[in-house]
């Protein structure tokens, strides 16, 4: 059961104008389920991305990063689920350059402008007959799936699509911006997600907007954690079709503030999304660091406590056993912290501070607030100004049943 | 279930000439079993020890590290389970204090010659009523337990005793070497493991036993892992009494490989030992990472591995979900792997090479690799020719289980 995450509603998710969806089941893994999504951008697009830092990446990232290292005007994404294409050598390559010939003949554009997606198992080979039957339906249908049913046809281990939407008014212009993601697993994003596909139709300036996919992945898909996993094939785009008339050239725009927390607050919404349908999850949990000399630190400490088992587990049981999280902030690796000053909070009770347990402490109350489904873990360091935030969630018996049975 | 480890047998554990032990059963958390040990060392022994690296290091850690730096010369070990007395500020410093003192009046020793252990829960003070009681009862009883005994009384969510023992002829004389260990959670020690007792009747020069110390560490407490969490209390100490005749004073003296091959061997056999106890363990994992550039990135590939949810479910489930390890390689930070290159095995079969599946693999031999209870991962990494070994577990439904109701 994801935490607190509504089902997204299809009337909600704006239709971003210069971009057609099209879905199809090709069969890849499992007959039945919509495995394919095509998107075609309009003439004019510009796209960005961050994709995973492992050194295993999936040979579709690779084509990715060829192909936007060349332009950013991209007409299509592709995305297949069921077979990550990761961990497959040359053959790997061959297979997802040969995927994007097939989205170019299908759509009559260069393949070279098609951007390819994976996600699945690791370690085997595309089934190219019935992904290409499967491009040439999605092609055929083109236009006819909204972003619902975009967000059904990328998940995995997914228990529900992932979809956020908003609209901002700019210059007496209504601009869009609808992403969605997917991912339960593996998740310990470093750059980017494994998958989150944004659209706006703004237009926006080729650097503004690669350093906007770089500045929006870090408030989002990488300040998450499930598993601590990063996995083979994380990918973040954003696409930029420039339909509704507005164009942004510099970031001293006064409106371009406006667009990018519209669009950060899109792309947190998607990330957030991943964690609450984190497998197995029954908490959702935000842990702040505050008082940090430095961001990377700040967030740093937040993943040493997003990603110890035992902190989950305590999370998972409501147990208050919160020295678990003064053992992970100290093991963090963080040098030269003074433990004194310190100060841990769970949402607004204050459990720890000069390296042990607060007087006025009490177990109630940390079992009050461990027994919520949201539940933010505030660590002062007291050594400096800056913040980072790790969303994350709780290690359960499911997050085992799914993942020894995954490929069963 | 432990995986593979007999129980120890009380006559196989050699008595060490020197070290006389007591235990008692204080009721520091629960009432009935024995949750102290004390030790008492001959005069002339010397100790020397590593400690944990967690910032969050327990008042007991603390003393052992002030008392340690100013004479090797110690003459009790006192260990209480039940409570960690980390996360316990000023308080928990004076506890620890009170309790070296206490142990000095009973035995008439210095109490600076004492270093006080704890494990147990976090956040909570020492009940010193209790533990005082349990410190003079233990000395009343002193050379009445055998390591056995004191095996048992280190124990907390052990779910059975370590300890290992050998003897080893040098110049005509019997040398002896027998430790007691325990740890099942909270294990990815950085320095050394929560807890670690060796003690030989070897005499060995105090700078010489303190290299001993951190190398015998590094190939057995400092290359284990459960779930990566690194405990505010990682202990381990040898203590040589000197009791055998046999002295070592320089690491040119040809019988010294003897001895620290012996040495290294019983605490290679207690750490592992933990593994094989390892919260929930259903297997027991080697992973050896060879061809590398250096030791220190091959056991920074190892622990990725070793600390991957996804790969400790996969082992659980007897899963040959092998992309899962190649993931973590790519995700380890190692910077500059040739993935090409890499070749990864399951004991003798080679699973993955040249970036992909390799070509003779089939599932049915990974299969029976995963069904077994000891599996080694081989990594070649066809870069170097350093080597680093990582033992681990698997990730099980009980794992949450404990971990969820450890402190109910």
């Amino acid at each position: 059961m994801p935490v607190n995450l509504p089902l997204p509603v299809a009337e909600q998710l704006h239709p971003v104008a210069g971009v057609a969806l099209g879905v199809a089941s090709a069969g890849i893994r499992k007959a039945g389920r919509k495995d394919v999504l095509l998107v075609r951008l309009a003439e004019g697009s510009k796209v960005a991305g961050v994709f995973t830092q492992n050194a295993f990446c999936a040979a579709p990232v690779q084509i990715c990063r060829q192909h936007l290292s060349a332009t950013q005007e991209m007409r299509a994404w592709l995305v297949n689920t069921g077979c990550a294409n990761a961990g497959t050598g040359a053959i790997g390559l061959q297979n997802a350059i040969a995927s994007t010939v097939s989205v170019g003949k299908a759509l009559g554009i260069p393949a070279n402008q098609v951007l390819p997606f994976s996600t699945g198992v690791i370690l085997e080979h595309l089934p190219m007959d019935k992904l290409q039957a499967g491009i040439f339906s999605a092609a055929t249908h083109l236009g006819q799936a909204n972003w619902l049913d975009a967000a059904y046809a990328i998940m995995t281990t997914d228990t529900q699509p992932k979809a956020a939407s908003t609209q901002i008014q700019i210059r007496g212009k209504t601009i869009t911006i609808t992403g969605i993601s997917k991912g339960a697993g593996m998740i310990r994003p470093n750059m980017a997600t494994m998958l989150g596909f944004v659209a706006t139709d703004a237009g926006v300036d080729s650097a503004l907007l690669s350093q906007l996919a770089k500045d929006a992945a870090d408030e989002s898909f990488n300040a998450i954690t499930i598993d601590g996993d990063t996995s083979t094939n994380d990918s973040f785009v954003i696409a930029a079709t420039h339909q509704s008339g507005i164009r942004f050239d510099t970031p001293t725009d006064p409106d371009w503030p406006v667009f990018r927390d519209a669009m950060i607050g899109v792309c947190r919404l998607l990330a957030q999304a991943i964690v609450r349908d984190g497998e197995g999850a029954t908490k959702f949990i935000t842990i702040r660091v505050r008082g940090a000399a430095s961001k990377a630190e700040a967030k740093q400490i937040g993943y040493a406590i997003g990603h110890s088992p035992l902190v989950k587990t305590a999370f998972f049981a409501s147990d208050p056993n919160l020295g678990r999280i003064l053992a992970a902030i100290g093991y963090s690796g963080v040098a030269g912290l003074d433990v004194d000053k310190i100060r841990v909070f769970l949402d607004d009770v204050l459990v720890a501070e000069q390296g042990g347990r607060a007087a006025a402490y009490t177990e109630a109350d940390g079992q009050r607030v461990m027994q919520q489904s949201e539940i933010t873990i505030t660590i002062d360091l007291a050594r400096g100004d800056k913040e980072g935030v790790v969303y994350t969630c709780d290690l359960s018996h499911d997050y085992v049943s799914i993942n020894a049975d995954y490929r069963s």
